[in-house]
C-alpha cells in the first residue's frame, strides 16, 4: 500500500483562516471490508487509519459500507430459504449507531487527530442502512448520512433514508459532507448539497465504471467542490468461499482468490475538474492531495449552481429535512423502557 | 399437565448478546381463573409458574383476566338490580395496581427467575381494566398495559386504556410487550407495537375460535415477532352455580359440569408464520416452545412494516401516548391525603 | 332529637377492608348558630357531637357557617355607616385557623372517637371565608376547605377561596370531602371533587328549597357517592332582636320567634340516589344512615363520571390547585422578619 | 293523545325581540318507535308533528332513538350468532344524516312551520350512532348531536360521539341544542352548552325513573335554562314478539300486551327549577307549555355556572370540538368515488 | 376450467338497495399471464371474462400482473447486461394508462356487463408500476391502484406507488377497491382502505404459501369486509425457456413443462372469516361465490377498526394522498407537447 | 467533411412503435457562424442540411447561436462607446421569433424532411435571447427554448429566458428538447426536462473543455437519455478582423487566420454512458449515430432520476414555468392596439 501523497509542504497549512489561503490534505482509503467479521474489519480500519495520518492527513474517507461490507454476491435473493439466512448473517455484521463500534471509530478520529468520513452498514432494530459516518479530531461522533436511494439489488437489504440525515459540517477544514454512490446522480440531492455549501464532497461508492470518473468530474464542476470518490478494491479472496457468496456469472468458472471483483478507481477532483489524484484500479492503497480551497471561489466564479447561476423564479426546489417515521409519539420519549 | 417443549440444549442462551444467536423458552399457561376467589386464583398461578419455571422456561405468559376473571357469563345486563350486585362481586375480585397482589406476583417471578406476563382485572376507584401486569426475573413489578378497547358485553364492566400504558421491554430475552384478545385486531394499535420494537408479543385473550388462530398468524408475519397467545380453559365447573353465572344460551339446557365454555387454543407462533407450539384446544396445560430470535432478523429481511416496508410519506400513524384524564390538578401531585 | 338510625350491627365495620363490605353510620347534625356568641356555639357543638357519637356515629357533619353564623339578615347593605358596625360584629365571631376554637374542636373530634365536618366562618386578617374544617378520631386538625364562591349578598363579607383548599381525605371510613352550597351547583368544581375519588361527599349548606333536593340527588348520581347534606334550622329568636338584624321582607311585620328563617331540610342519600335519612324540615335534630360503601361500585358500574364515563379526548378540565395569591415573592421565604 | 297545554295567549309571541319578553310555546311529544319500521316511524312522526304544530307549538321535541329505536330488549349479547341477527336489523332500520328519511322530516318542519328537535338512529357505515337532528321552520336541516357516551348495553351496538357534534343554534326562539340521556349526568358536557349559551335544553331520554326528575330539575338550575325532557312511552306491543325482543327478565313470566315497558315521565322545567308540564307517567301524549324566556335572567342572577359562578382562575374546561377520525386524508376529499 | 358457483338464485339481486339485502355474485380468475405476449394475454383474458361473466357474476377479479407478468424468474440481477436487455423486454410488455390496452378491457367490461378488476404491468415513461386498473359495466374505465411498495425483487423493476391512487369505487354491488399482494401485509395501508368503506378488497396476488391463506382471513375480520384473493396458477411451460427465465433454484435442475412454479391459492372469504369458495392449489380456474353484504354489518356490529372499534383519541392516521412526483410544474399542464 | 455513420439499415425505423424497437439516425452539425452575415449563416445552413439529411439523418442539431454568432471576441465592455457600436451589430445580426428567417428554416426542415433543432440568437424588441428552435419535417416552426442563464460575458447582451420555454416535444423519433451550454449544469433545470420525459437532449454548446466530456457523460447517465453535444468549430478566420473583434489574449500577438478559436468537441451519447459518435475536435464535420431507443429503457431500469430513483417526500422541485412578465394586464388582452 503506498502513498501516491506529492511532496507538498503543508507545514502551515490553517495559519490563515480565509478559504482562499487554506489547504487541507485528504486522503482516501481503497480497501476492502474484512467480510462477515466486524471486528476485524474495524482492527484493519484502525491500521489504515494509522497509516493515512502518519501521511499528515487531516481528512481521511472510506469506502461505502466498509463496516458491515457491501451485500455483493450474497445470495438475498431466494428470499424464503437461504435469503433469509444470508441477511441473518449480514444483519448481525451491521452496527448500531450510536454503539461500541462507532465509540471505537470515535477514538480512532481522536488517537490520529484526524477527521474520519466512515461508510458503515447501520442496523436500526431490523432494518438496515448504508450510511456514512462522520468524526472530528477531538475524537467525537458527529452525526451520520443514511442512503436516501439503494440500487438494484441493495433495495433487497437496503432501507430507504430520509430528508433528516443531510449534513454538512462546518470544520476548521472546510464544510464536508457525503452522499453515497449512485446517489450521487440524483440532481436534487446533489443541489441540496451544494445548497448547504459543502466544499469537500465526499463519496463512498461501489461503482468502478469509467462512467464513474465522469459522474464524479461532472460533479466537482456542478457544485463547484473538491469530489473525493472511495471505493473499495476487492478480490475473490475478501469474500466467503462460494456457495455462500456466488459472485454473480462469476463463481460459475471458478475465479481465482486474486480475480478483482471490485475495481476501485478511487479518486479526487478540484472543483475546477482537475484530477488531484487518482484515479487508482490497481490495488489497496491511499489517494492523497492537497486540497486548495481558493479553488472555489475560482471555479464559483465560473458557475454556481445555487448562486449567481441559479434561478430560484423558475425553479426551486423543496427539501423535505425532517425525520420520516412511519409511527409517531406524542410524548417526547419513544424510547421503551429496558427492564 | 404435559410439557411439549422440545430437548433443546438452551443452558447458555444469553451468552451471545446477539439477536441472531439468542435462544428464548417461553411458556404460555392454559388454564382458568377460580373464580370470585382472588387468593385462590393467585395460589393456582404460584403453583403453575412453579410448574412452568422447572421447564427451564425464561418467559411465562397467562390468559386475559386470570386474576380477577373474564365477565363471560355474569349479568351485567340487568344494570337496575341484578347487573349491580355481579358487579359488586366483580368489582371485589379485582386488584389494585400496585397493591399485595402484585408484590405477590412479583416476589413470584423473582423466586422462579422468570419475566411473568400476567393477565389481571385492575380496579382503579370504581372503574375495572382488563390490564397485563409485567414482572421480571429480580422481582420488580415492570408496569402495565390497559386495554384498550373492551369487546361487546365488556363494555359494560371495562373501562378504556389510553395511549400510556403501551409498553415495550427491552429485557435480555428480546422487546416484550402485551395487547390484549381483540385489540390484536386494531391495526394502528398492533402498529404503534411494531413502532416500539416488539420482538415477544404476548396476546393473552378470551376468544378461542379458529379465525384466532388466523389473526395470531398474521400478526406474527405482519409485525415479524413471536406471538404467544394465551387463553384460558374453562368448564362449567370452573364458575359459579346457576343462576349467578347464566353462560349464555347454554345454562338453558343445563350443561354439565365438564362442558368447556373456553376451549383455550394458546398458541406459540414464529415471525414466519410458523407454529412452534399448540394449538392446544383439550384442557388446561402448558405450551411451551425455544424462540430463535434470529428469525426476526430472517422474517424482516421479508418485510418489515414499520422499517423497509413502510411508506411513511404516505402513511404516518400518530400515537397519544399521554395520560388521558377527565380532569388534571396543575401541581404535581393529584393525590388524596392519607387522614 | 330522634334518630332514626336502623339498628344495624356495624361494630366490626372496617374489619374487612374492601369497599364492597364497609359500612359507616354518619350523622347530619341540623342545627342553629348561636349567633354573635362564638364560645356558646362551640358549646352547642360539643353537646351535639357528644350525642351523635352516642348514636354510634364514625362521622359527624354539621351546617355551613355553623362556628360564625350565616350572614343572613345582618345589614351589610349601609355600607358607610350601619354596615360598618356588623362587620366588625361579624368578623369578631369568626375564627383563626388554627387557633383556640380549631384545637378545641380537635379535642372534640379526639374525645368521641369520630371523624368531624364543621362549617366555620374563618377569619384571615381582615378577610373571611366561609371554611369547612376537617378533623380526625386522633384529635387532629386535617385542614379545610374555602368556599370558592359565595353567592349573592354573602359576597359582601366574604373572600372567595381558590384551588388550593379542594381536599379529599382518604380515611378508614372512605375518602371524605366537602363542598359548600351553591358551589355544589357548580359542574366544574364537583367534577373535580369526583376526580380526586370522594365516596363520601358532604354538602353544608344554608339553601332549604325543594329544588336543593333534586340537587343533591342528582349529584349522588352523578358523583358516584353519597351525599350528606347539612343545614341549620333556624328560627327568628336565635338571631339577635331587630333591628341589629332584618331578615329580608319579614321583619317589617313582625315575625314571631318560632317563624321559621332557615327550614333545614339535611338529608342523606346514597351514589343509587335512594334517600337514607331526612330531609328534616321539622326543627333541630340528627339525621343518621349507615353508609354501605358497596353502594359506590353498584353505582358508578352504571355511571363513572371520571372513569369509563369520561371522554378526556372530547372534554377535559384542568384544576389550578395552587395557591392564589396577589403578591408573590420570589424568595423562597415570603414571611416578615420578626424584630 | 290529549293536549295538556295551557290556554294561553301567544299570538304576540316574537313581537318583541329582547329574551325578556319572549314566550315560545314548546312540545314534547312522549310517543314510541314503531319497531323494525322506519317508514312507520316516520308517518307517525309526521301524524305527531301536524298535531303538536296545531297545539300552536313553536318547537317540537321527539325522545331518543324516536326514529330507529333504542335497542333495549333485543338480543345483542349472543354475539356470535343472534346477535349478529338483530344488528343486522337494527342497523336496516337506521337512516343515514343526510338521507332521504332526513329530507322527509325536513319537509315536515317547513310544512308545520315549526323547529324540530328528533332524536334518531345515525347510520354512518357500520357504526351507528345515537343522534339528535335539528330543523327549521324554513324547512332546512341544521345539524345534528351524536351522544358522546353510549350506557350499558347501548355500547354493544352505538359508536361514540366526538367534540364536533355539540351544536347550541340561535334562532328566534332562543338558543337551542340537545343533550341525549345519561349524558346529562356529565357535569363536563353539560358546562360545554352552558358555555354556548344553551337557553332550551332538550333532553330526549330512554330514562323513566324518577331521580330523572331530579337530574332534569338541577340541570334546570345548574344551567340557567328550560329542560325539556322527551321520553318514549312504550309497551310491550310496540315491541317485535318474543324471542325476536325479549325484555330483560320480563318475557320469562310472559308480559301482557300493555305492559309498560318505558314509562315515559317526559317533562319540561323552568330555569327557576319549577315543573311547567308534566312529568307523565300514563301514556303517550303530548308535554307542552309556553316558555318565557325572561326566567333565564331572573336564574342567572343567582346562579351563572359559566358567568359570574365560575371561576375561571381555579377550574377550566377544554373541550376539543374537532371531528375525532382514526384516519385523516391530507387531500380535501375523503369521499370515495361513484362507479 | 369449473365453476364452484353454489345454485344460488340471485336473479334479483339489487332490487332493494340495502346492504342488508345484497347479494353479489363474484368470480376470481386463477389463471396464468402469457408471458411476453400482451396481445395474446389479453385475448386469454376476454375468454376468460366470458367464461366468468356466463356464470352469472357481476364483478371478475384477476390476479396482480396479469397483463405484464410478474418479474418472477427474470435476469434483473445482473444489472450491467442481461438484466438490461430483459428489462427492455419487460417493459415492452406493459402497457400504458390509458392506452389501447385499457380500452380493449374496458370494453370487454362493458360487453359482458361486468365490474372488471385486472391486474396489469403499467408503464409511465420508463418507469413500470404493478397496478390494478377498474371497469365497470358500462364499459368505462374507472382508475387505477399502484402498489406502494414492491417486494423483494420486484423493487429491482417496480416503482412506488403514492397516496394518490387509493381508490375505493362506490358501485351497485358495494364499496370495490384493491391492494396487492405483501402491501396487504401494511396494516396502515389496509386501515386507510377501511376508512373508505371498502366493502369488496379485491387482493391480487403472487403469494401461493399457507400463511397468506391467514393473512386474507384476518384482513376480512379486521376490515369486516369481503376478500377476494386471486393469485396467477403458473407452470412452468408458462414461461419463456431457460435461459432466459431461469425460475430460482428450479433449473438448475431441469423443471418439468408441468412443474408448478406458482401455486395459486385464489380464495374468497368473508367479513365473518368464512371461506366462501377456495382455495384453489390444483390448476387454473374460477372461484365463485355469492357474498352476502349484510354479512358485513354482521361482522361490524362485533368489530369495526375504524368505527366503533376505534380509538381516534389515541392513534390516528394520516394518508397523504396527493400526487408524490418530484419535480411539479406550476402551470395546469405538465403535458408534453405533441410536435 | 466526413459521416461516420456505420452502414445499419435504418429504412423500416418507426414501423415498430414501441420504443425498444425504435432506431433513429441523428446527426450533429459541428460548424461555424459566418459572423455577422445572417444571410449567408442561413445559407451556409441549408447547405449543411441538406448534406446531412443525405446521410439519411431525421434529426439534425445545430450548435449553439449558429444564427447570430456567439459573442465571443466582441468588444462589449467599453460600454460607452465601442461598446454601443459593437451592439448595434450584433442586435442586427439576430433574428424575430416568428420572422422571415424562421420561414426559410422550416422550409427547409419540410424540404429535407427531418426535424432540426437550431441555436439561434433571437431579438424581442431590443433584448437579445440566446435561443434554440425546433422545426419539424413537415415544415413548421414547433417552438423555442430560450437559455435562462448566460454565462460570465454573455450576460452583457443576452436576456434571461423563463420556465415558459422549457419545451420537449413527443414526436416519432422520441421526445426531443434542449438544454444550451452551461444551463447543462443546472441540475434542476436538468431535472426539469428529465420529468417532461426528455429522450433526445439537445445540448447546443461553446464549451469545447474536456471536462464537458465529462458533463455531457454524466447528463447521459443521470437523465437516461440521448445527449446530442453541439459546437461550432472557429477559426479566426471565421470572425471579423481586429479590432472590431478582439479574440481574449490572442489577438494581441496576431493568431493566425487559422488559429482554432473554438476547437468543437460535439459528441453523441447513449444513455448507458457509451460514446456513440465524436467528440470531434478537428474540425467542422457531421458527428452521425444511430440513437436505438431501447437503450433508454436498459438505462432507466439501472437508474431513473424521476422514476424509480427518485425520492419525492424528500426532494420535490417547483418548476414555474409560465411566462415572467415585469408588467402584467389583468385584461386578458396586454396588446396595444393598432390605430
Amino acid at each position: 500500500m503506498a502513498s501516491p501523497a506529492p511532496e507538498v509542504d503543508i507545514s502551515n497549512a490553517g495559519s490563515d483562516s480565509s478559504p482562499a489561503a487554506r489547504v487541507v490534505r485528504a486522503t482516501v482509503v481503497q480497501a476492502s471490508t474484512v467480510f462477515h467479521d466486524t471486528p476485524a474489519t474495524l482492527d484493519k480500519a484502525a491500521k489504515l487509519i494509522e497509516e493515512a495520518a502518519s501521511l499528515g492527513s487531516q481528512l481521511i474517507v472510506f469506502p461505502e459500507a466498509f463496516v458491515g461490507g457491501h451485500p455483493r454476491g450474497q445470495n438475498f435473493g431466494d428470499w424464503k430459504t437461504k435469503g433469509r439466512e444470508s441477511y441473518s448473517k449480514y444483519h448481525a455484521s451491521a452496527i448500531d449507531v450510536p454503539g461500541p463500534e462507532v465509540d471505537r471509530l470515535a477514538a480512532l478520529a481522536g488517537k490520529y487527530n484526524v477527521y474520519l468520513v466512515m461508510g458503515v452498514i447501520e442496523r436500526e432494530g431490523y432494518t438496515l442502512y448504508c450510511s456514512v459516518l462522520f468524526f472530528n479530531p477531538q475524537g467525537q461522533y458527529l452525526g451520520k448520512h443514511r442512503k436516501l436511494m439503494p440500487t438494484a439489488l441493495e433495495r433487497l437489504v437496503w432501507g430507504f433514508g430520509d430528508g433528516s440525515t443531510l449534513p454538512v459540517y462546518d470544520t476548521p477544514l472546510g464544510k464536508i459532507g457525503s452522499v453515497i454512490c449512485w446517489e450521487n446522480r440524483m440532481p436534487l440531492l446533489r443541489t441540496a448539497m451544494y445548497a448547504k455549501g459543502i466544499e469537500i464532497y465526499c463519496a463512498p461508492t461501489a461503482d468502478d465504471t469509467t462512467t464513474w470518473q465522469a459522474s464524479v468530474t461532472h460533479i466537482a464542476l456542478e457544485g463547484g467542490c473538491f469530489v473525493l470518490s472511495a471505493n473499495q478494491f476487492c478480490q475473490r479472496k475478501d469474500y466467503p468461499p462460494y456457495p455462500e457468496y456466488n459472485l454473480s456469472g462469476k463463481d460459475e468458472d471458478g475465479p481465482k482468490p486474486d480475480s478483482v471483483v471490485c475495481a476501485g478507481g478511487s479518486v479526487i477532483i478540484s472543483p475546477l475538474g482537475t484530477v488531484l489524484a487518482g484515479p487508482n484500479f490497481k490495488g489497496e492503497g491511499f489517494i492523497t492531495a492537497d486540497l486548495d480551497l481558493g479553488d472555489i471561489a475560482r471555479a464559483k466564479f465560473n458557475f454556481d449552481s445555487v448562486g449567481h447561476y441559479s434561478r430560484p423564479d423558475v425553479l426551486s426546489l423543496i427539501v423535505k429535512d425532517h425525520r420520516a417515521a412511519p409511527v409517531t409519539f406524542t410524548s417526547a420519549a419513544d424510547q421503551i423502557s429496558r427492564a
